[in-house]
């Protein structure tokens, strides 16, 4: 049995969607012991999140910050938390819709994702600020 | 290794975005005995969900709600699914874009929240029920 | 403890909303033998998706499908990724505004889901393709 915890920044990235799978996977060699268990990371903040996507053509990850971006929009007249700058509601609301924690399943001391799928940083806000993150692994 | 579940009965809530992670701590006073965990939080239900946001401000619990009213508004045209309320078929569809389930990290006793954090529950039907929730610890 | 992982590739499923939740029952009997856990559920995909939503009335799945075209377009003025079929980046969007992981409570032998919780495969793509599932119980 297996309970390990690692918690660790990211370098900060700027405004938009960016593969940190490699960052994940250097933190927790531990891994490699694991032959059947689950991976789970969780991003300590509230303006920026986690999600799986396609690993390779960065247009798609150009296009969810083109899309997000209209999806919730900012200045919307409706906001009324209005104390911080514009990016800042906007990145709440993008966070919670996309999420802050992910379960990835480990098989044979490798995380076991599919063949285009990488782990995404999306960075809701236009100040670069390094990110906390906390990776759980539990197995066997 | 502890594998502790509870499952409990939330407060009706109105329509809106609430802070519940008092309530969740509250029922599982176990966490104290775990060094290294996860605790799984499951919501029973298709027309409310859980998510992770601001735990201060209440002006962004209450844009949460205008924004979603826009973005997944009630009498689109094209439902087909009218034979409950106006807020029943786009509370399905807010309760699947937050999502139903949390996994947050347990460390030394606690959960391992960002400073920001605090846990949502998300009522998207005008007439208050109560609602379910099982919690799941796993640790060590 | 029990610590099981199953590998499964669903039958193809036309674009839309469908319900999963006997086929992930069917593959992983040993449920019966937890009486307290949680179920990992995984999808290998990234224009397709995974949400637990209303189970009996087919008008919710036809909506889900009506609204997430709507909330994410095909062949948006922005989108740079060009290169496939108008289905592939409105596709990889939905994919992680749902997700493509869930974690159900076991309990007593069984997945504890809601009354009217159900596990949706929500396929984005207009060509039917078989879409693979790992699922990763824990449990005691």
């Amino acid at each position: 049995m297996h309970f390990i915890q690692k918690t660790f920044r990211l370098k900060s990235f700027k405004r938009g969607f960016h593969l940190i799978t490699k960052d994940i996977k250097n933190e927790i060699p531990e891994l490699s012991n694991v032959s059947i268990g689950i991976l789970h990371v969780f991003l300590h903040h509230t303006t920026a999140s986690l999600t799986i996507n396609e690993n390779t053509d960065p247009t798609v990850r150009e296009d969810f910050e083109s899309h997000m971006n209209i999806m919730i929009p900012e200045n919307a007249a409706y906001y009324k938390h209005q104390s911080e700058e514009p990016d800042n509601m906007p990145g709440h609301i993008k966070s919670s819709v996309m999420g802050v924690n992910l379960t990835i399943p480990v098989t044979n001391g490798k995380l076991n994702l599919g063949t285009w799928q990488g782990v995404y940083l999306c960075e809701h806000r236009n100040r670069a600020m390094t990110r906390k993150i906390t990776l759980t692994l539990i197995g066997q």
